[in-house]
């Protein structure tokens, strides 16, 4: 496998790495229909730890298998498959080799009233199960943000010296944000520039909205202002807030949406710069060929010139 | 020792484990009058711990005693006992090779006001007294649900290093469940997909009743019905949760109750495509002839032919 | 020195630990005028952590120096002596080999307000100080009880795999236990049997009352009714919690009170089959020839038939 | 490189450090266009975790880039960067041995309610990175200080084995200190003095007002009064609470400001006696131009006579 | 260097430490103009950080250099000098092997508001700082007491492991006890006996004063009286509560008083039995001459015969 000088100048950001953790970074950026292209669209099936089984797998009951996620992975093409412990553990041998995985080491539940997660599968288990990434959830702004920050210096310092990618989700909430605030822009950037300051590879967040909803913020951005309308613009406002786009970004799909309005966004995402998707129940909720279909057009935009 | 099919078929479902695992799976799956059918009837004694000895072994005296427990495990036919530290030390040397053990390693109490358990023993525990397993309970939903999940996940990282077999009791509670929720259909079938997620082989929870406790998940069941008044259809969904069934899910008797009664519960277990019951009070509470007809009827149940 | 019958068959009850666990269980039985035949009376010292130094030693000044106490073990012929870590250090080295020493390697103070001890030795300083056993308190019932089951767990697997015995005190209180329900006979029994699940060698409770405490237990005590009237049946009900008299179960002197009286109970334990007595204060506080011919008495007791 | 006669003095008071920490602390201090006076002027970028990216680098858009930060602070001729575990991983390869760097290696976020900072880097971070330093914030007066100066004497003493260099931000708040008290003279020298105790090498704190806060304290200026007005006397008492100048101490420049208050403030650090500046938002909000100007004229008042 | 009897025989109640910590307690016990008397004093200086530097040095400016204190030491012939982490950095090379140093590995602040201390050193950095001791304070009664007796316990253990002794400071505090309480005859006693069961080699206190606080107490005191108007007979109390004696006890001096009031206590002390002094404001906050004659003159008192 040749890389695309593409790829080489994305590995050339992660200056610090060693050469395991940017085989790893190549192996995702180099597989499925997007290789090569700097552009990435991910399958994560953590939802059934969120939700819990029957909202995450009752519309499309073959999903209830986790060999069913591998197998979509691969035959869409995409470039991971990001799950917790047992669903990697359940199809990791079967699926060696065809598609690189991301060990999603923290999980929630819709049982817990408290805004922290439970660190539930470590780096060992990521290079046992033959995974490229670990996966990790932060919630700035929560009461438990900080142990959950120290948590991911532990497991990322471990991953990266074990080789391994690390892929923040960096999910704001807590007292200071209400539902308005967990999506605006000036959090948006603020979380995926912390994600970035903490030492991720990859670095997932929601779309943002047009909010601005710190006060101490809202100065600055009218003396500098973004182009909140724009969707593509308030998404070049956070890869730039990724240290200037030399680290990736990609976005989350959310709750189950048309098809329609998820292809509306990756198209913001493209042309903004972002590098890609990361998209879960839009894609295992809907029959395997819908899937298929929606997917496809998701990698066409991406493959699309800007 | 010959693997029939279905264990075979049934290890293979673990394609993560290390061969000390498998084998220790096997071990429990190929012992007793079950052995090599893929059901399972396994004695749990923690109600000391939980219950307090009178109202444990009161009705039944000589169960005071540990090696009784050993002895009616054996004499059954069981596939495994399973016991806190001190009821295997106290008799992992006499029957030594008898019967498949799983060290319980965590533990409450009657006297506790938390959603708690302490850990009370360790996988080196487990090793040095010959168990084929620990096992683990934890509480979805408590407010120390996560750190539950965090001494698992120790726990079970080591337990699998050293060829150990991970049972994790599942038993939801916490604030957003009452009475009725912690024993619901879906609060039952999302408590064994936690579990399963992460990382248990052997997976216990109670037999779910017909409600629907979230308001969240009540939108999914309307729009993807189960039969709830049908009891096989209720421990059917459950182990569907269980990774479409590649997880081994077995089922609690819970508090004494009639024979006929828990025949019943243990014909829809069947039925169901549950594995099978870990069944306590109802078997040490009675006298051990008593105690032998009840299992041994159970027995012949998962025998049948479905 | 050669074993009794007895005292070999205790050691059997042990099947589970090394042969150093078992020497050092052996010498504690072995040592004093009580040696081989089952029984103990051990001198605990450990009010001073307690109570304070004045309300401990005042009464019988000699006793504010620690070899004080190693001399009244020694020429009262007793089986053991416990103490905390300063104690021991002090004498040691003078009275090595002379007397069993046990380590209390947790202590609380009249000056706190939670139900709670401080770790204050450890299982290294039981061995370089030549100690035969830790002694560990736990508290069931105290919001603190699972964490310091988790250092006894600790500290017990520690002491075990370094050939060391172990022996609890199990003192219940917390928010489920008034006054009357911390010496309870249901929860007497029940701390008890906790501190023999937990894997303690030796066990130390409170001589129990005729009350019975919890809600819960009251039903199964009136269907099966012990003697609660009657010491010795209360007695033999904590021995038949703790494994049905395979583990070794002391009961605690209490403060200071008469001979008569200490002395009634100690024959309500000889006859209910307990393994003896732990008793500091009414030994300690006495002149010292007053405290040889009351333990001489009790040593007496429990070198009758029964 | 020969050390001068300033620089040799100043490792002399380092007396207990090994070679690796000296010659880390000798690069500080001789590079740049200070090299050898013994004044520092150090470039810290972690604005973007505390107030986040857009109110760090929108009013100068190439800030946005980890990279500019080197190159401003290797242009401007400073003696040090300082940055969190992202934007030193960003650069430290290309400009590896241009500028000392120092791994920040805790901090806070403007979502935070608590006086608290994550650890976000470790002593290995900065080892793998070529740092010459860690930074570490400690709130003296925070609910949270006990805690935070423990992580700092692990950091720390980690860092010094390993020959590296300690800076501490000590920066006062909490319950028994209002916005007046935070930056009163008492308040800074007390802060600065808790630092050097805890083993700093080179101690952060903001230029103290001519507040006195503490009542306690307010009695012992009154009898040995320190000329609160002059701006150059503040300096002094401070660096005489840093072993009366045996530590090194350094100043923030706080918000954006003027250039000229900027070196108001500059000229009293002189002439008080304080070793240098380290400034942020002062020197990357401008355009380059404009920073390296005011850079340069802060490091020729500090090049001056006194 | 040849000891005294009366050092031997101190050293011989410490018969359960290594000659490591024995050749400590002795460098400590030969140094100075009481070198072999079996008395001390001692100089501590850790009220910078206790009270902040103006409030500790402002009165006798020099003693802003740390180098001050070693010097102060050295000149007025003291058994030892006792600092924080950074105080001793500053000048253990200089004055390597010309006084023993202890290192107070925890501290407080003026500005805290908990009942805690901060752990701010190591055994490690004692032992690469030469020290002979290290010191650490325990809150006995404070909310906090447990995790600092178990700190206690930590840092006790591997210090004498490593052949250094230890110094406890030991100052009642908490919800039970009132300002009269915590410098009580009977806490006072209380806490010198704990620091003595937790393993001391030195107990410092404060003089206890005439009252009695716990009412539990006051029964045994008044069946046992201590002639509670003399300051003589309340030391000898304290000295007997540390094993009989057979334990180091020293008292500190407290807030700066007349040269006068000051002898009259140490005169108490010499009179009751008591190993010494701990005096830091009292001869830091005086000129040098002045704190030198003071010194001479405390030391004179402990050099005549009682």
């Amino acid at each position: 496998m040749k890389l695309t000088r593409k790829v080489k100048e994305i590995l050339s950001w992660y200056e610090s790495d060693n050469p395991g953790t940017k085989a790893n970074l190549a192996r995702i950026l180099m597989t499925g229909r997007l290789a090569g292209t700097g552009r990435m669209v991910i399958l994560p099936v953590d939802q059934g730890f969120e939700h819990g089984p029957a909202r995450s797998f009752a519309p499309n009951p073959p999903a209830y298998d986790p060999l069913y996620h591998f197998e979509l992975a691969i035959e869409a093409g995409l470039n991971a498959y990001a799950a917790p412990l047992g669903m990697i553990e359940a199809g990791a041998a079967t699926y060696a080799g065809c598609v690189p995985t991301i060990l999603k080491v923290n999980s929630s539940n819709s049982l817990s009233t408290t805004k922290d997660q439970a660190v539930t599968a470590t780096v060992a288990d990521a290079l046992r199960l033959g995974c490229s990434a670990i996966g990790f959830t932060i919630y700035p702004g929560s009461e438990h943000q900080f142990e959950m920050m120290e948590e991911l210096r532990e497991l990322a310092a471990e991953a990266k010296s074990c080789g391994l990618a690390v892929v923040v989700w960096s999910y704001p909430r807590g007292p200071m944000l209400d539902k308005v605030g967990e999506t605006a822009l000036d959090i948006c950037a603020y979380a995926a520039h912390m994600a970035a300051l903490l030492g991720a590879h990859i670095i997932k967040v929601k779309p943002p909205t047009e909010a601005i909803s710190l006060d101490a913020a809202k100065k600055t951005y009218e003396a500098n202002p973004v182009e909140v309308k724009n969707a593509a613009a308030r998404i070049a406002h956070v890869v730039q807030s990724c240290f200037a786009g030399r680290r990736l970004v990609v976005f989350s799909g959310g709750e189950a949406k048309s098809s329609a309005a998820l292809l509306d966004e990756v198209r913001a995402i493209h042309a903004g710069g972002g590098n890609g998707s990361i998209v879960g129940r839009n894609a295992f909720q809907r029959p395997k060929e819908e899937a298929l279909k929606l997917l496809s057009d998701m990698i066409e935009i991406y493959r699309s010139r800007v």
